[in-house]
């Protein structure tokens, strides 16, 4: 029976760090550099940031982070794959995150797609997720994927920085 | 520790049944009647069941089963209450199954919101649904909420005709 694999979709999947760049950008005029928030909650490096997500669009328009494409394709030929996705508190991104999956990861099937409030009642084997709320309660394996909210420390979980990383683990 | 209770959506907290009837009842001019459609699959019973589901407005406007809102609010107080729909195969009905239940269930936390594609990798204490392929594959307790499809037999779930005999079972 092939292993259950649970992928989270903000900051694994999608580059909502680029959208929040972009859009810092576009509303404050200030271009916020990477190394200046380092370690700091999504909320202290963008104040606004609960705003930019209710924006139309945030989700739908995110870009794919890279090599997720590639390295999905391979993992779902082996494993048992689930996106796992928060996105009860922003009903907005409900929509657009099946859609954008539809787009980006056409070969994912509707019945591997969870939307969610709390993960907590979704288990698996293996979770892939850049966030330790979700990561510390998980009972199977855990891969920390890397976004600066989580840099400097690891609550013991095995940090990867990239899909061609995520590939060598568990290819 | 709450036991955690996952509760399915149509046909369980939703009447969609209502809704059925009353759109073959508009669009084929025919009453369908209860009795002609024991033991039919959804499929079976309402040929048109797949296009009547992708209509707006067929979850978000679908009655609540009676005495499910006065029952789930005892229920919420004691148990860990997820909702667990199967939503993805109609992505119309996402955001309206997000309004519905804030609407008549606003006791509900969006974290207790699932929608998902399958069911298999959400796990709980005690689930209550009508299908036998969520329920069959369950390892908690089953209860299999009575809808014309699934009368005649069991496959070894108790059997509830209604909340009030929910009520009885659970608190």
């Amino acid at each position: 029976m092939p292993k259950r694999l649970l992928i989270d979709m903000d900051g694994v999947l999608a580059d909502t760090y680029l959208q929040f760049f972009r859009l810092e950008a576009t509303v404050t005029g200030k271009q916020v550099l990477h190394n200046d928030i380092i370690g700091l909650a999504e909320g202290d490096a963008f104040p606004n940031y609960k705003k930019y997500i209710h924006n139309d669009g945030f989700f739908r328009d995110a870009p794919v982070i890279d090599d997720a494409v590639e390295v999905m394709e391979k993992l779902n030929k082996i494993y048992e794959i689930f996106i796992v996705s928060s996105a009860m508190e922003f009903p907005n991104s409900l929509r657009e995150k099946y859609d954008w999956l539809q787009e980006h990861f056409p070969f994912l099937h509707w019945k591997q797609i969870i939307l969610c409030g709390s993960k907590i009642p979704v288990q698996g084997d293996i979770l892939i997720d850049d966030h330790f709320k979700n990561l510390d309660p998980f009972q199977g394996k855990t891969l920390l994927f890397t976004q600066p909210h989580n840099m400097g420390r690891d609550n013991g979980h095995y940090r990867v920085d990239n899909w061609r990383e995520i590939e060598g683990v568990l290819l």
